[in-house]
């Protein structure tokens, strides 16, 4: 499969399958590769990584350090919740080159330890290594609780699909930032947007309350909602309806799309990072403050379609 | 500490320190950040996380990608095995640029999972992120199965010192790369020494051992026999004696200082990687195959000595 060809040609998702195929598993592993977290006995540990680098993930002309140390955090504890988990501790594991203002990284490392203290995770150790760009990258480890691991594939036709959150704000702010218009960034109405960009702030606690709710599938909009939902149709192999009018965004963002005479519709389906969760419930199951954007249904060859169509964006890809 | 001053003037070490004072707890956290790995409860997880990166830790056209990926499992897994822990698992997070061969991050990876297998460690998650250079970001995960933790600083005056196994063949072998010299590269009586540059193999279950022994202190030897003695030292408030003759070194080793015209003490007092065990232990507690290098002595300006003198070498360190 990948004789020949470049990473960027293989693509991050046929490339973490490939990996997939060589992860031997041993009995202890109750969720392996594949899921947004792993799981492990004793304890129903929950575990996963989640790396950014700058010029990539994160700016550090755009963001503080601090902001770009609590927005990692967020993004890997995202991936705790979207389990059904609640977030205990993270590993910081920094990189920088050794001219950087050692500034830089104390703010990361403060910024994240931060958050994480803010979602009532302990900071359990790190690694700080020489390299020739700055990058972070979050272990975070969590614990269910009680409740049932929620995996990526079990959603089921006639369930809805619903988020915990509004999508499409950190995709705005990216796009404010982009723009480089002073008054813009100024602009109080967009303070938000650009805000959610430099760091997102999702509430984790809706994965065990997604939990206990009874979800049946559920997983974090971090890479854009089309690109989540096609991943969700191909672990539980359904199809899903979505109304785009439905899926809830910011005033924020709504306000950006009008000054940059952009679509906010298109930031809430392709644009990532925003770290809400998607699940996918029994009809009268949907926790309170989460809101319906659409329909389980059966399996066909397109299996995504907004507003009865194809969408006509893709998510964003980290490779 | 910091202000105005880059990562490379203050140092990794004072800024790992630095980072600590930052790092929130929670009553689970049993050790925190500071030590080798991380304990947290229930179930005695132990937790840690390194990170190697191209032309730093290794280099391409020195070792093959699954080399690359072994070597940083065992590099994680030995920090498990420094708390007495068992691995169980590993999280392993890529990064290379779009452009590289699909093959380098399979490989590496392969490598990862593979030598995880071969450790009894499951492979439990990963990330693959672009940028511009490879790295590799394991977090490695244990249990202690129902022993005490074995901490740094545990070491107590009138202790033995010893280590599980040779130190610096893994030096040796970034020697002899280094050297570029074609017949010393193909003289099998150096293949050792090479073979331990590209992946060192030392037996992580010499951590549970050593904990069953009643081990005082733990450590792996990452960094050089040197600067994990000045650590010990510090985190147990001693002093150590080390007679540099008694150190273990391979025969590859001793055959490519006699080559290249160096000194494998000196090899083994500074050169790093090799992921060897040193243990303060009890006179009469040292394990079956552990060799005795020193005692362990009273707080002293000078902590370490190594045959009565300071040491006239320091370690390596990653920043």
């Amino acid at each position: 499969m990948t004789a020949n060809r470049t990473i960027g040609e293989v693509g991050e998702r046929a490339l973490l399958a490939e990996f997939a195929t060589s992860a031997a598993s041993t009995p202890d592993v109750v969720v392996g590769p594949g899921d947004d977290a792993a799981v492990i006995e004793p304890g129903a540990r929950v575990l996963s990584v989640d790396t950014a680098v700058a010029d990539r993930h994160f700016r550090l002309d755009w963001s503080s350090p601090e902001q770009i140390g609590a927005r990692a955090v967020v993004a890997a504890v995202a991936d705790i919740a979207a389990m059904g988990g609640r977030p205990t501790g993270v590993l910081i594991a920094l990189a920088a080159p050794t001219t950087a203002s050692a500034d830089l990284v104390v703010g990361i490392n403060r910024g994240a330890a931060g958050r994480a203290a803010d979602l009532g995770a302990a900071v359990l150790g790190g690694d700080l290594v020489a390299a020739s760009e700055v990058s972070v990258s979050i272990t975070a480890v969590g614990v269910l609780d009680g409740v049932a691991p929620v995996r990526l594939g079990g959603a089921r036709v006639g369930d809805v699909l619903a988020v915990s959150g509004p999508l499409g704000a950190s995709a705005a702010g990216y796009a404010v930032l982009a723009s480089g218009d002073r008054a813009l960034l100024d602009d109080p109405a967009l303070r938000a947007a650009v805000d959610a960009f430099r760091c997102p702030a999702p509430d984790p606690a809706q994965g065990p309350v997604a939990a206990r709710a009874g979800a049946h599938a559920l997983t974090d909009v971090s890479d854009g909602l089309v690109e989540e939902l096609g991943l969700l149709c191909a672990a539980s192999g359904v199809g899903v309806d979505v109304e785009a009018g439905a899926i809830p965004i910011t005033a924020a963002a709504a306000a950006a799309a009008d000054r940059l005479g952009d679509d906010p519709q298109r930031w809430a389906l392709a644009g990532g990072e925003d770290h809400e969760l998607l699940g996918a419930f029994a009809a009268g199951d949907v926790p309170p403050g989460w809101m319906v954007i659409g329909a389980v249904v059966a399996a066909r060859p397109d299996p995504v379609r907004i507003d009865g169509s194809p969408p006509r964006v893709r998510g964003w890809r980290s490779v």
